[in-house]
């Protein structure tokens, strides 16, 4: 059995104080290296996804860990996990089941900003 | 002479309270769909970034504004931003001269977690 208070020490992550609670970032991307969402994880969400293979996130607003995909079934399997310098942000290469914005796109970053901040949704809608 | 509050306004985004700042996530990606690193901005330094087309992002650890590449030579030119859906995070394409990682590579992302949780460098380091 693995020890993941071991594995944790040893990825050496600088955790933020983000709205009240000790979080890292989590950017995800595709295997066709499309940045997919970012989200926040909490130790407890970071050992779940290590130990399950699937991504799991800290909700800063509903206060709890959850599995991405839990009720859209569009789950997100962990290939690759890349560390920043200052280790305050882990990299996750996920093999994306479905799509990743809960708005019914491919990326959570579908709005492209224009000229006066406004945004405009662009790419497929798939729900 | 264009009012960067009626267009952070209308970019609707999530500040959130990080380290005791309002912040927001910049993640970074080349045109070749590498992400480059991410970083946290003020409203400050986002209007920075808009009005110069320059990445600017706050540092939390020094409690200021600061130009990437500002001393390296490592500037970041904006060539496209995008909002994800909650307004917490904003993606910046950018034309990135020299390297982004203040260790000498590529991407700030450049260490990858093996199976015991340590990393390792991977990718040129050309500083």
């Amino acid at each position: 059995m693995e020890n993941y208070d071991n594995i944790l020490k040893n990825m050496n992550l600088k955790f933020r104080n983000i709205d009240n609670n000790k979080l890292i970032l989590a950017i995800v991307k595709s295997t066709e290296n499309l940045v997919l969402m970012t989200a926040f994880m909490n130790e407890e969400s970071l050992k779940k996804t290590l130990e399950t293979g699937y991504m799991h996130y800290y909700s800063t607003s509903r206060q709890k860990l959850w599995k991405k995909g839990e009720e859209s079934g569009n789950i997100q399997k962990v290939l690759n996990i890349y560390r920043d310098c200052d280790g305050d942000a882990l990299l996750f290469e996920v093999e994306q089941t479905g799509w990743a914005c809960h708005e019914g796109y491919m990326s959570c970053f579908h709005n492209k900003i224009q000229k006066d901040g406004s945004y405009k949704s662009f790419g497929t809608k798939f729900d």
